[in-house]
């Protein structure tokens, strides 16, 4: 198993649906972390109503004249006709429904700027499968899956929704997403600014492409968080890896590691020796990206903090290394089985298992590459370089089509985006994916804001008791912006008439 | 024959493929009009090298991964590593040479600019044929033919020319174009704008689509042409349609229309008569796109002030039909037979014979769907209206694909442009596609400039001395702010180093 498929694994982290699911109850462990009731769903009710709109299959060509169901949320409760305007969450690489209930702060905000939120479905993930069954079949059905055909469809939903909603056709839109989603709301206000009046991108990496940031910056990141959350956490984790081999190189080295690590599935050759730690790795990045000061569930439930609680187990790194592999397995149970509903824990069933992931492993392997590499001195993984030609050998094999790393920046700007307007980049500190995004301003309406104590998109999450006061500032200056923009926006329509 | 034929071969007028050839002399002519030497060719030597670079057949999707040649023209005797530019032509519907040698503008500003030129074809156009003889064979070919993708090759040549030309990197890149090239240029700035530090946008009717002007005002401003140009010239050609209706009733009247027209080939059938009225239409609109102050051979071998001489011929509308319609035939033979060269007047040549016109007529079935019409009271043509449903079905006879006329203003914006910056748009009033023009400033960085002796893209034409003064002062206008421009660019790099 090559380098390729942690990357892949890496971005699908971005995906909720490929999140590893919980694996079914380990009986020795139930009593260790009693669930307990989490409070990442907002006191906000989040009522919504499902809907559908015809979209083009091919916005760009049109040999075909082929349509497809795309999926959106419609939440109007605190909507207003008069002076209201419409919140857009431009959905990213999963089910709709998903994020919508992860994105409490659109919800707790609709209130006070008179929203309507929308959320739109991106097509090939969640519902709106352009060939539905068949959408991943092949390179020739997967061709319109593509940030421009995305973008596309969330500006034909735009004035489909303005065309029929009265009172809806004098508003201003505001595009918001996350991750993923964050970077196709700043390019959403980049290339469609005719249809909103600015963007909210929370933690979008716009940055993590060819010639823009140093590939090791992520996994550095990562490394920090460990190293800050607990003492020789970073370098416990660091000596894991020669252990591991060392462990492995014995025969009996590979059944008593699966012993030790409760693996569902025994590691039997040396080839799976690559492959758990992987998967070990990969975890250690999902850690850092919902590190949340308060108990959550965005990828699996976990507790606040969540890095403080893996460090706990793994103070100590001048140990045997038996000693330190059961170590590792205290810190991973944290992540797979802070429920207690555990039986073991299943390496196999991480980025695979959802369409979310399949998507996001074509367009990682077509628009959005993303290079990444780790060298074990500024980080705490095992060296591995970016090796382009092996990526795109890799892509071929699997989905038949070759990626193409230098189209976004060509795209999209790169770095040289300073001629956009009303744009706000906000990104934790703690977020591996902060090292792709925009920290500083650019201008005066293209904003950074770092938000020291926060992970992935933390500022999106609904508002809770435990919130840092970093992330409280975050958001009421996102909504101040927001507001202006509205109210620009008025001005502008009063200047009109 | 439809409407559509006309309204195709009006929009074919923007192409210089398009043009009725030139047809063999007509004896009893040719001491007529005397073939003078012409002055539309600049006295600057338009010396420039042929270059080619492999495109992507398809930006925006992965399933197949061709390539083509895009050829491209590059002029660079007046440019300057140091301080120097780069003018960007954004080529349209036809072969890049003719243009190139049509727009003496940045031929003659080159020096003042320390610029290169460069000149990119237009894929679909000239030699850059994405798959050859077989590109227009059906709509699987032709499926690659849309703005999108044209604009992407732009982006991807500036890309490319900037890291293959020593000195070219740091160097600031305008975009410039007229008529469709013009659209092209403007909306290349709203979309590329990392590439570009602005665009002049000459006679470009970025409104002339669905729901955004009358769609009579394109006729209109043909018929104010013709009513300013001399007396009862608008009342004659209005009359003409009727008389030639009357005459073709007789059976004779054919036999007599085709010798008193001079035409190649007679008109046999009821049905020619509407083709002859398309192609007589075709031509007062083309004499109103082209009525330049000089001697000028851009669609045809052509008098300074065309329509001034057409009009001569038709100052008494109060006359027989057959004495109108000889009258008419001198007119038109100003038109066909400047040169003195023609033999007979053919009307089945017009729009048809050239690879350009093909693309054309596939792009206003697809992308480009501009609406026109006329009703015979504000203008002097035939009462037309504009049926989209009659139109669509055309489209889909001949090429197989509907056409979706919302799509350009979901993805080009409009009306609503305010956001962007650093386009000029220049508009000649005489010019009828100054009707879907921008001719007020929208900021203080959008701004219009008004010729108000110009035809089509007057300004873009090499300076002669029987220039207009508002022609001077509008490149004077052009070259000041693309200085501005220039010099910004500049400052904002020495900023960032």
């Amino acid at each position: 198993m090559g380098r390729r498929s942690l990357l892949l694994l890496l971005l699908a982290f971005l995906t909720p649906g490929a999140a590893t699911p919980v694996p079914p109850a380990l009986r020795a462990l139930s009593s260790l972390h009693l669930s307990t009731s989490f409070r990442s769903r907002p006191a906000v009710a989040m009522k919504y109503s499902i809907h559908y709109i015809q979209q083009k299959v091919d916005h760009f060509g049109f040999h075909t004249d082929k349509t497809f169901k795309q999926r959106y949320l419609i939440a109007d409760k605190h909507w207003k006709e008069d002076g209201g305007s419409i919140l857009f969450y431009t959905g990213n690489e999963g089910d709709i429904i998903w994020f919508c209930n992860n994105t409490g702060f659109m919800w707790d905000m609709a209130e006070e700027l008179k929203a309507m939120l929308v959320f739109a479905e991106h097509r090939y993930y969640g519902e709106s499968l352009p060939f539905g069954a068949n959408s991943f079949k092949d390179s020739r059905h997967l061709n319109f899956l593509t940030t421009e055909q995305a973008l596309a469809d969330f500006a034909k939903l735009i004035k489909y929704l303005k065309r029929t909603i009265p009172g809806a056709r004098n508003q201003p839109v505001i595009a918001l997403g996350g991750s993923y989603g964050g970077m196709l709301a700043a390019w959403f206000r980049m290339k469609y600014p005719h249809l909103v009046v600015g963007a909210l991108a929370s933690s979008a990496p716009i940055w993590q492409f060819e010639n823009m940031v140093p590939c090791g910056v992520f996994m550095k990141i990562v490394t920090t968080d460990f190293r800050k959350s607990g003492p020789n956490c970073s370098e416990s984790i660091r000596r894991s890896w020669d252990a591991i081999s060392r462990l492995t190189e014995k025969g009996t080295g590979l059944h008593w590691l699966s012993e030790a690590l409760h693996l569902c599935t025994p590691l039997t050759e040396s080839q799976d020796v690559q492959r758990l730690k992987d998967w070990i790795s990969e975890t250690w990045v999902n850690l850092a990206m919902v590190d949340y000061p308060y108990e959550s569930n965005f990828l699996q439930p976990l507790p606040a903090w969540p890095i403080k609680v893996v460090c706990q187990y793994l103070k100590n790194p001048n140990v045997s290394d038996t000693w330190l592999l059961q170590n590792i397995f205290q810190a991973l149970n944290v992540y797979y089985n802070y429920s207690g509903q555990a039986r073991c824990l299943n390496i196999s069933e991480t980025a695979t298992s959802s369409l979310g992931a399949l998507g996001w492993s074509y367009q990682t392997c077509t628009e959005m590459v993303m290079p990444f590499c780790s060298n074990g001195i500024d980080d705490m993984f095992e060296p591995h370089s970016w090796n382009f030609k092996e990526f795109s050998d890799d892509c071929f094999k699997q989905w038949g089509v070759k990626p193409r790393p230098s189209w976004i920046p060509t795209m999209y700007g790169g770095k040289n985006i300073s001629s956009h307007t009303n744009i706000i980049f906000s990104n934790g500190e703690l977020d591996p994916w902060s090292g792709g995004g925009v920290t500083k301003d650019i201008t005066d309406t293209l904003l950074a804001i770092v938000i020291p104590e926060g992970a992935h998109h933390l500022d999106l999450r609904a508002n809770n008791a435990f919130d840092p006061v970093a992330v409280l500032l975050a958001r009421s200056l996102e909504v101040r912006h927001m507001k202006q923009w509205i109210k620009d926006f008025y001005a502008s329509l009063r200047k009109m008439h």
